[in-house]
């Protein structure tokens, strides 16, 4: 397993919030290329090489795919998104190819956003925070999803760890599935949870703002939910937008458009199988195929470049 | 790293609701160990034999901590529950410790319940299901703890995956921090979100009941909150209750009880600190000090065991 700490990717400290938005600005690119491997939907050159049933084999397969994804996309996109949960259902050797693939992704060039939806209470969660931002990270993501349904004492430890080092975080505010409501909606005295949780991280922000008026607290919020969307952008004007659902989940780029601001910036759209299984999509099968599986994955993110542009 | 998946525990299927009253049963108790490894904390023949800073070497302590606990606390208890997030702080190296304490713990027959408060939309959520509690687990847990925000569709993939093999999920509720409350509390038409969520266990289990009379989705439930924990035993009469904030956050066995049925049965108590780190205790450390951790852990598991008896 990868054990040492990853230096700091600028010689001055430069704030997450800054480093997205520059990486933004020099990508010309607000896609976030999620990075969540399925055995069943692997390239074939990819599954067919997998000779076993044993999880570290099925590990190694998903660290070649997922890396083979990253040298595409770098200079590309600003940034990837590893879904935690594949990695972990293959186990212990699940978590050493993730740790793998955070590396490369960075040696690249690209801001990685662990997708894990930590949280815990008090110091569990500064042990989160510490484990994959914390100054000697030793998975050395740049900034992670977080979920909020401990409170304010458990989000605290997240950004004060964030400012010992350039790491942001991503709080779950309105998420894409259809039950998603269900909590997320409930209303008390005209505010939802959703808003309250909104408020939330507009005031962890508070005094954290870097060079671009964003701070470390960032939101997710689905493209599926485009009016929220807007209101959320008002409600968080400090805060980097997530915005997933975007592609197999059925969000357009005009539902995403609200999540930006006047600049450009504030918001990065991810898409997960549209762009790394993109070589079994209709459009592009005939064309590339299997064999051509990263040809794949770089048209289909220029594409998405240029619908989002 | 382990990578088989374990046969499960029982010849005949046996729900994970029904393998807890049985081990509680047979052991007399309703004591839940939590592995909690800290550095700082270790005792010191452990501690000082590490030699460096690599995390391999402290992810190699925290397996031969915990499995030290393991085997002084098999029999005495029926569950221990490894926080996953300690592990996770030394990146994939404490991934592969953590896999290796689930099998320890496993084998000495105790049910493993794994902290992680994990949880995703849809096909992730699966993931994660599958991860810990899947028949083809690499993990191999019992039980993991589960957030609720993300709503119903969250919920429903793990306990379709507990359907499978006999495995349990204990889903946050009303946890034991002091901001807890602040969305957990808010109140729309006289029920909070926490009750909200207790309905929702209570519907999960529907059509899933065990023999004991209690399904496979349990609650967390801080000992902290002693006034809704009674509320919430009568909310969710199917469902084993797992009550962290007993000892060290400050709850006392008075505070534990509501949580129990008529027949002693329905609640399980965590302690992680004051047993696993109890040989810096005043009142252990004079006759165990850090030589006889375990003789510490082993009296101080007594006494708690006495307490809540």
């Amino acid at each position: 397993p990868p054990t040492a700490p990853l230096p700091s990717r600028h010689s001055t400290p430069m704030q997450f919030a800054d480093q997205l938005a520059e990486a933004v600005r020099n990508t010309g690119s607000i896609t976030c290329v999620g990075l969540d491997p399925r055995k069943s939907q692997l390239p074939a050159p990819i599954r067919d090489s997998v000779g076993s049933d044993d999880p570290g084999a099925w590990a190694d397969a998903y660290r070649r795919f997922c890396c083979g994804i990253i040298d595409v996309v770098a200079g590309m996109v600003p940034c990837v998104k590893p879904q935690a949960a594949f990695f972990e259902a293959l186990g212990p050797a699940g978590m050493v190819a993730l740790g793998h693939v955070i590396k490369h992704a960075r040696e690249a060039g690209l801001l990685v956003i662990t997708d894990g939806k930590r949280n815990d209470i008090g110091s569990t969660a500064t042990a989160y925070a510490d484990a994959y931002l914390g100054e000697r990270s030793p998975w050395g993501s740049d900034a992670l999803t977080v979920s909020p349904y401990l409170g304010r004492d458990s989000l605290e430890p997240f950004v004060d760890v964030c400012d010992s080092r350039d790491a942001g975080i991503f709080v779950l505010v309105k998420t894409s599935n259809p039950g998603g409501g269900l909590f997320q909606d409930r209303e008390t005295e005209g505010q939802t949870v959703y808003q309250a949780v909104a408020q939330l991280i507009r005031e962890l922000n508070q005094g954290r703002l870097g060079q671009s008026g964003y701070g470390p607290a960032g939101a997710v919020v689905g493209a599926t939910y485009p009016q929220q969307l807007q209101g959320l952008r008002e409600a968080m004007p400090s805060s980097w937008i997530l915005i997933p659902g975007f592609g197999a989940q059925g969000g357009s780029a005009a539902d995403v458009l609200p999540g930006l601001d006047a600049n450009g910036l504030g918001a990065i759209v991810n898409n997960s199988r549209h762009l790394i299984f993109a070589h079994a999509r209709e459009e592009f099968r005939d064309r590339f195929g299997d064999a051509r599986w990263q040809d794949a994955v770089a048209e289909a993110t220029k594409k998405m470049n240029e619908q989002l542009g």
